[in-house]
């Protein structure tokens, strides 16, 4: 940054008055600007025009003028040319939770940067579930430290999910208006996801969501909807009339369409986008300003292997969109969306100087990222700046159990001198209204798994009042069928406490302690021993290392696990795989569409099995 | 309204709340909607496709469901049914005085909601500089009373316009901050006009502006901007730097294209539409998402000839574009950029009911117009709501003169025993660096007209401060040729004291104290009395009177006017014409491209002549 002017990585008001009346003299021809990057061709996104041969003059982080080349009035203090390169916006992701990458912000801004990821709207209910105190702390401080990534933290309307929960977060009204107006860079309320929530005034977390909607509005901000399941029109409109302005989650044309026309922003993420924009386009779809790409959850080992949100343009363009257009979706668009077009979103005065240089634009082929004024790639390899953090103790020691798990933790005592129980099951993404019922044999007072059944135990233990309480019950078609085996994580969507699944209880108490010892992550054992683990020492979410050394482990876990026999049931989710059960991080959501689930004990819910449309409890065994 | 409903008048966060919970019940069936509107089609904004056959529930003020007609699950207290009329949103003005109607805001509701305008972003600071303590108060007593017209005050930059100017309101970031803070009817700053005071920091409105703009960013507001003049690449960086998020002023095709493709939202007006229409299209523009129309400035009399928004969208159909690209111009583009997208902008839930039923689009001829859920009008008849308001006296008392004015008031003394002078000499838009100068000839120790040189004294009284100082110079090429005779108004733009022009000092007192007797308007005076007047008592712009009864003592006035002999000359705006000069009330303006002006005299300019791009002043005669 020149001496005088403020560093200019987190927004803010005054800041902005400061760094734009600079741009302006500079604009002018004033000022030198810091560089003069002349260019093949530029996209305009607003005209969605090329500009051919045409110079981009930055100051700081900033872009101070555009034009043909050679029109720039003033000097500069450095001079690049790539004339075979195109220039588009620096690709920005309208709802994604970083978190799921499992890596802290400065390491994922050095895996998604190279891949034209520029900025991101942080879907951030997953560390305010952890540590819902420090979650704009968490978020602004890699970039507080220089990190180019820019992440605008949305806070989560999820903090707790449900009523049902209790964790590391809680937010309501008061505190929503509190973010708003602490930070410039709080863009408005992340996904509301409790639709019984906001369509049942008896359901326990309606004011509290209804206050955060509130504050959103009523400081200008953005509230972010997740409809889920919503596709009858009465839903649709219901949704809408909430106030709820966008949606991520339609997996069809017919949803998507719906949704559009009911003045919802759509969000299309991969795993739908063929058959969704195929379906926009036969509908005669032509003005796709209301549409947004989003990548949501991507682990860091899925974007290495397939991209970040460059994939997702790619995907879009070879679903028959424009390149030009698929473009406009992750950056104009969205930062229309978010109201983040002063910053974000276009090759534009004043804009962050976050530019994509493509070798070839129809297949997205990137060459260079600049990010902040300054390239911080070339090819796929990161150049930029990758500050060192030491996250502090609210970051990394999040596991709070009392003691070391004991197999006992996990034993389900059957009522006195019975001989079968019935037991209440669930499926991962069992959508349905009720839960599913069987009949279980007893062995010393204890009800017992039936592995030929499919059957086996499922945990899910507190990590935050201190107590360590244990919610258990029997869960259909997960889980090992290898005996002496458990899985566990803490990746345990969106509360976040330790689930874990195991044909003993010995090996899932193993699998616990081991992810205690590591504050989070992944722990498989079996035959009496860890034989694999990930860690996840940030908030038990995320690893303070590069994407390679976390792929490096996950790919252990996957090898280790593939040793393994895994129970399989077919459920709702399309997307829940035979196999090593990786997607069991996302089984235990409560948002819509899920009905029965397992949570941690609370006083409300002793045993964890709960209703969250309606409220009610069951017992686990009766 | 239910009776258990806010009134839903003005927008509050809190009230948002209880009326989107409610619309929720409605939306899903489980209360009834007040009216169930079926319309032969709907045009969806934000796909830009018709839904053929469809329904609209309406619940209070606002849009419960809509879908194709036998969808809703709900019951209706009352069913209407337009089967051979199409459905399109209530059309938005994004920049707009609604001062220059010369209407109070509930007159002007009345006279333009027939034509389909439902809702206004007022570009308030016409009557900001006559009272800026009570803006907001102003504009929202209207609907406060029931008025369906929405009207979006956003607080002028321009208060005072130039810092060489004092009158009844001064804003600053502070006061900008409140109003934000205040009402979340306050969309953002309107139109940043002191181009000079932008980038250059010597000048005195410079900290004040940029506190303004600091202050609307600080609370996720837009900051609009006013780009008159500014055609070169430099000055269109430079401004889309400054963060100015919008333009209204482009001329010219290439002007609207080059600003376009800078980042800045173009809000297009009549005069200049055809031209820049045709050549956006040929450009190739086929993405409109970042383009408004506006009608700036429009008098009732106008209005009742050609219409309102609906005007500027047929004209934009006949310039070239699809009608349903035309209609989102004035929907939900301008709904998006001002970020007003949860209330106005298009037919879906949440939004308000207003609705616009064309007998034809392609035409669009309108049929009905409804807002806030009711019909407001049947062809050009308007049968909504007119409350009768009692204009406080902060509102109709503000002519502050300490005395009647005198022939003398007018009189320019010659340098001692001179018997000739050098006058400077402006005309109306005179917009070069330079003033003009000539010799005059002295009487009676006094600087003499030139008829025959096209030369009168123009003067500006100063109707704020009490003290009634008269700043006056000789004019080219305006005002009356016939003896005796003067005209002048307290529209002023933007200041709004009051402006005379005249063939004697005799004439200009008297239409003077004409004006500070009907607190406000014009008044035309030959052969020594009275022979026309208007009245705009409310603030010295508008009238509490129906646009009608307005436009006939407006046409009394241009027919007196007609009698008159007026002096003329080209100058550099295409918009200045021979004969009764109704222009001259915009000859004040004192923003860019303006340079050399005249202002009531202030202390640091006591003759009112000042070069508002500079801060030089120079004598009058010398």
């Amino acid at each position: 940054m020149p001496n005088d002017l403020p560093p200019d990585l987190i927004l803010d008001a005054q800041d902005e008055v400061t760094i734009r009346q600079d741009l302006v003299q500079v604009a002018l021809g004033r000022r030198p600007a810091d560089c003069l990057l002349r260019v093949g061709r530029l996209l305009d996104v607003a005209t969605r025009t090329w500009l051919e041969d045409a110079e981009i003059a930055i100051r700081g982080r900033r872009i101070a003028y555009t034009g043909p080349a050679g029109t720039y009035t003033g000097t500069a203090r450095e001079q690049q040319h790539r004339p075979t390169l195109a220039a588009v916006p620096g690709f920005g992701e309208v709802h994604k939770h970083i978190e799921s990458a499992h890596l802290t912000p400065e390491h994922e801004a050095a895996l998604v940067l190279p891949h034209g990821n520029t900025w991101t709207c942080e879907a951030s209910h997953e560390f305010s579930n952890v540590n819902g105190t420090r979650n704009l702390e968490f978020w602004l401080m890699a970039r507080q430290a220089g990190s180019p990534l820019k992440i605008f933290p949305l806070p989560g309307s999820a903090v707790p999910p449900t009523a049902y929960e209790g964790g590391g977060g809680y937010f309501d009204g008061a505190d929503q208006a509190g973010f708003l107006r602490d930070s410039l860079m709080v863009a408005g309320l992340d996904e509301v996801m409790d639709w019984p929530a906001i369509h049942d005034a008896q359901n326990p977390s309606y004011a509290r969501l209804w206050g955060m909607i509130g504050a959103t509005l009523a400081q200008r901000g953005v509230v972010e909807g997740h409809g889920a399941g919503l596709r009858d029109l009465a839903a649709i409109n219901a949704f809408a009339a909430a106030g709820l302005a966008s949606d991520h989650e339609a997996w069809t044309a017919q949803e998507a369409w719906d949704k559009l026309r009911h003045g919802i922003f759509v969000q299309i993420r991969p795993h739908s986008m063929p058959d969704i924009i195929a379906g926009l386009l036969e509908r005669g779809l032509q003005d796709w300003s209301q549409v947004a790409f989003a990548t949501d959850d991507r682990s860091a080992s899925d974007t290495l292997r397939m991209g970040a949100t460059d994939y997702n343009v790619r995907l879009a363009i070879e679903s028959g969109l424009p390149p030009e257009v698929a473009i406009q979706c992750v950056t104009l668009n969205p930062a229309r969306h978010m109201r983040l077009t002063p910053y974000v979103g276009s090759l534009a005065p004043g804009r962050y100087a976050d530019i994509v240089l493509l070798e070839d634009v129809a297949s997205l082929q990137i060459a260079e990222v600049w990010a902040d004024g300054k390239q911080v790639s070339q090819g796929a390899q990161y150049t930029g700046t990758l500050p060192k953090i030491d996250w502090p103790d609210w970051a990394v020691r999040t596991i709070n159990l009392p003691r070391p798990a004991e197999a006992s933790d996990f034993a389900i005592a059957a009522p006195e001198s019975r001989t079968q129980v019935h037991a209440a099951l669930l499926r991962p993404f069992h959508w349905a209204d009720d839960f599913i019922t069987t009949q279980l044999e007893v062995s010393d007072g204890q009800v017992q798994r039936d592995a030929a059944r499919n059957i086996t135990k499922f945990a899910v233990v507190d990590r935050y009042s201190g107590k360590g309480g244990t919610a258990r019950m029997l869960w259909l078609g997960c889980g090992p069928a290898t005996p002496d085996t458990a899985v566990g994580c803490t990746v345990a969507h969106d509360q976040h406490n330790i689930w874990v699944v195991g044909s003993s209880d010995a090996a899932m108490a193993q699998v616990v302690n081991k992810i205690r010892d590591n504050q989070g992550g992944w722990a498989l054992a079996t035959g009496g021993r860890i034989v694999a683990d990930v860690r996840y020492e940030v908030g038990g979410l995320m690893t303070n290392r590069p994407a390679p050394d976390l792929d490096a482990e996950m790919a252990h876990l996957l090898a280790e696990g593939a040793k393994i026999d895994w129970l399989y049931e077919p459920t709702f989710s399309p997307r829940w795989f035979p196999g090593f059960p990786e997607r069991l991080q996302f089984a235990t959501l409560t948002c819509a569409p899920w009905r029965w689930v397992l949570v941690a004990p609370t006083q409300a819910v002793p045993q964890g099995f709960v209703n969250v449309q309606t409220g009610q409890t069951h017992p686990v065994v009766w």
